[in-house]
């Protein structure tokens, strides 16, 4: 049975009790449950991780070679800072797509970069929680297209 | 029954023809197909426009007001430029995702800036074709769970 | 009798119908005809446009030589962007006043920034649609000095 | 009576003497009449004051504070530089008209930046003296609406 | 018989009625004529078109893919900021040549930079109406050499 | 029993031992101690932690949520880069002073530049090791006033 | 008796009259006396100065040289541009301590900048009047210490 | 008898007493007594000023049109910041040349920058208080030669 | 009979050896004899040189002066960096043509820039070694035109 | 006996794994092992280290004061991002050598800054896996000099 | 007998031939046999040298060593780009003064940058030809205070 | 028998003699003396040079091809501002090493960017003289391994 790893990055541990007119009322629980779910439909596994620490987050892309179909990442504040998490996305071969829950292009400036973006496969902002389950969509046509 | 707009700016019509190593093989006439199908699953109606000409676009941002429940768009090169077409989205209370085939981070620098996703509901990038279905399904979904 | 040009850009179309805390609850059909009124007292005529088309604007701002002797323009989101109409305004020799309702250098950064006004006679700005009159104003004084 | 200040910064006080390439060969004096004149048609008294130091505008734009229904300003070359009249400004409920004789857009681009446009009520930008006039005529017209 | 396509773009029809100091005083016209003579020594024939729309210069493009061995393109202000015309020459494989008449980096610094130069074959710049006549010598060598 | 809490980011543990010309002769525990006996006076309690880790930090600052009246914090060099740190203090309704020993403005140009400042209560800066005692001081004082 | 200074600068004249929701309620007359208070417990005396004249702010900084055991001063909008201040300070031997009642780095980018930071012992920003007198305890602390 | 304007701007009184390791051990009324007598031998007069104050500069640079063959002026740090000094000096007709007794090339950065010198006949830098003599040598042989 | 000046900087010799995908496989030498022979048929000389040496392509621009019609120059890397060849150019009155056999606007953006176009007649990029040719053809052109 | 550290940073633990075109073939168990060879004929041990956490890196720093002659870095992305591992090799008086096995000068701009470098005593770059050894070989060597 | 060595740059030798609104009349021997007379008045010898080559300058400022007692250096264009030249005379202790005749911040914007002004005594700029005798005269004077 | 090139740059003639405190007490030709020593006991010739000529450096570079197995190359100031020596390598398949002896990133930041890393094999910073003979060592192993 395929599996799909949901990362989320710092802060995201904070998810519905954490600026609510930004980011919603939904907790992460909830958010990975409704992301289990889908997947299952497909009968794919679905693991779910959070850390506020780019070293962990590092090495759990480096652990994911081999092991899922597709990373479903948000990266949090990291997606503007990190080129150590940008040269682990580029040293594995799972294809990864960057979520973000709110319109980073509405706030603050430095949010519009992403140091990510050019490596992963592509890029969901803006669309709630519901980016998570369009990504895990996403990702699950293309394995079904390749086989 | 709901209508969507699915709008395609300037240098779409040559999608299939143009660069296909950048974005596919399939034509904008497949592509709408495509979306067509999935949104009248749901028992709405797909319009489909494309037009080089960005004070066109203008007009039939205009136009949406009150007639569709959402505007799925891919401005092109206009998403760069084009302080007018921003203007337009603001103009209106149509919800409209912006969608673009490659993955414009991945691009010259002058690609990696929107000026019209600040004023959009979000942002779907790199994901091919199967953006433009994303965007579909969370505007569908939207206007489900609002009624 | 003499005639004077009232130019619209991308948007105003939309005025008193878009975004009223930033523009007015006014038409822009009566903006016109304010404008009209006050032009008429002097015995000129008012010839009112607007277009969402760049290409357009230019089209009336050549057609203008030797027809007007004065345009009021509100450019709009093409303020800032168009070197196309600046070269338009620098071809002909009828004098043009840049008018903006709302307070630009209130707004986002670029907005601050006009391509036009170096080639206007001058600008106003910020002073709502009574500035259109103060511009008609300045034209029909400055044809009755020089005669 | 109402009462309106017309109030000019550095250098100002050379009006008609110095380069009148650019300034036109009308002194300070003049204009300040022409302006009274039009204001007195009201039933509005002109104050009309003058300095080349920063400290003295602020301490003026402090004392109309409760006295005048109006500031018509040209700052002159602190236009560009002062954060501290821009927060004299702030400070005080008087609408402030900034108004520049010569178009500064035609000039040294350091002249293209107004640190005080964004907390006044409007800008007249280029319309030789007659900008003075105009906005006079402004203040008046919103004070009668206004009653 | 071959065909070359003379494109000019927004507000090249008012040459030599504009600015003659900058553009000399020969008209559109003459410049065609003189290019048409020149293309029809070598037995090729010349359309030539002017449009003042981005839209529609990116129209005639896509329409010269398969129809000309060569487009002469002076893109005029669009030169400097439409990635919408730079995608439509990327989306043919005619090749074109960019043609400034006035030598462009002895102006404002926003005429130094060319959107369109990197995906064009070269560029003829500052060599008066001249170039246009080049650019066509060009094209019709490397037809002759290629067969 | 009130909490305070005192929060040393990467290099702080090297206070000291460590280019004693920038940083002085204490050592972390010296400064600690200090803070704690200010605080006791006020019958409050001071937990203080140290740490090189950014994703330790982050952690740290979602547990103060509802556990500390305060907290005050030398983020060392991740006030200049760090904005997980910043959505972690965004994400907390615990007031944080930034506090820095030296006066980052007379050295390099990057240590001008606070990512944390704009989401922080307030700033010390360059007031030596006193700044962490006046800082708690400003907290104590707070806290008294609202009860 | 030893001796502190308090200088303010522009607008500050204005405090609790301009702008509550930035500045508060107090006068500056209410914070010259709590820190007057405050000093005078150490049997210090305080003198409490304001302009609006980056010139009489430098006179007086070059008065206090020998006279005063530290200065502290809110430079207001000075701080952004002033290297004439800066210089004033340098040339004294007298510490100078930096106050802003506001967290300029809430504000606007050009606030985020102190021309003066470099050459004072310190900076309290944020903290409300509040920092006026954690100025004075340190100042008063050192005082202390050294004699 | 003709006559010089020593003028010298913000903290130059402080010359001997600030900073002698930059700004050297005479003091400002050494150096005005060296260039007097320079002066004298030519039978011009010299008078001298100081100020800390812009708008008193302005006023004195106004009051010297007509009245002196040159002024030798060392205008301190507003010859980094002060566009209102550069139009005082624009607009009258008496020959200024800028001294700066240190090389200010040396120095940060934001001293490297004069906006007075475009507008200056010229500029003297780095050769100490011998600059301001040199300075009166070139005006006093430019007057013989002239008249 | 007149002469034509072809000059050849850095690197050009190596052309033919290096790079060929970007330069071709024709050598200097071949390059010279083409111009050569289009330059006899209107029974001019043509005189070829190259220097790695900037300082003597500025002796041979000197030398230049009132010996030919034209210069055909391609700078090579000096065109990005050299402002001693642009002064060199305007201190002579004989048309220079600036050639590029490649698309520098292709390459790396510091390939981008011109020191030397704004002072050159006009300019040839990208159209390989034919633009030599069309450089010469566009100076013999005008020189017989003038007589 | 003297001893030598070998830290690596972020995803260095993927070397030989990781895009062999840019990185070779070998593992960092490879490496470690050459320069372990190369150190102990000299008579000294090698410890060898990799992390992808910054503050563990930062850590191990620490840790390394009076305990290694050298330290030979490869800080992989954390080169161009971190202030906090900057200022911890600023905090200890071991020499560190930075070394890069691929050329980063070859690759995006963000890899051309290193803000390591001025506090390293020196730096290797582009010499592919060579270049451990040649630190190596220089910390030899100076620790044999200084005896 | 003390020596003066008197370098002029690239272009210097058109002096008089070129641009002689901005350079006047006088030709270099004109100006090295006026300076010559004044230095010989102090029984000092001058040499006189000009170089277009930047190696050439170079290779005389390192032989200048010992040799002179100071050299008058105007480095035309080189002044803006040459870090070579720049570290040759900081390897030597010759004191040298950079003389500009034109006012180089009347002209283009990269003339308003010396990367020499940092590494030389002084600087005199836009005094005309007067100025080399100026720094003459400085060079003279220091000589003779400092034996 | 195969040989290396020991190449140097402007000013390093002056080595030993210059700066000492910066570039250490060895002399140009001990330095070359030490290298040749090294490339000797591996049975290889080198041939030194130095000039401060940037067209020599290219005639050399040029003339090495074919005839050198590297070239050691410290450019100096070259380093940061020469294209035409980046073409030059590029020009050649000699691999070149570009080494320095101070660390440069601990200089002004214009010394921080070499235009020709991206063209060398690799780069040396900071090691000293020691640096030659390290980048000896590598063109030596890479010789020998290659064969």
């Amino acid at each position: 049975m395929g599996k799909i790893l949901l990362l989320n990055g710092p802060n995201l541990n904070r998810l519905g009790k954490r600026e609510p007119e930004v980011y919603g009322h939904e907790t992460l629980k909830d958010v990975e449950e409704q992301v289990r779910q889908l997947v299952e439909t497909k009968h794919f596994h679905l693991d779910a991780k959070q850390s506020n620490h780019e070293g962990e987050l590092i090495d759990w892309i480096h652990a994911a070679e081999g092991e899922y179909a597709g990373i479903i990442f948000n990266p949090g504040a990291y997606t503007h800072t990190s080129i150590a998490i940008r040269d682990a996305i580029s040293s594995v071969t799972v294809p990864v797509i960057e979520v973000h829950i709110s319109n980073v292009h509405k706030r603050e400036s430095f949010r519009h970069i992403s140091m990510l973006a050019p490596v992963c496969a592509g890029q969901i902002v803006g669309l709630g929680t519901t980016g998570y389950q369009l990504a895990a969509t996403y990702l699950l046509e293309e394995k079904e297209q390749k086989g």
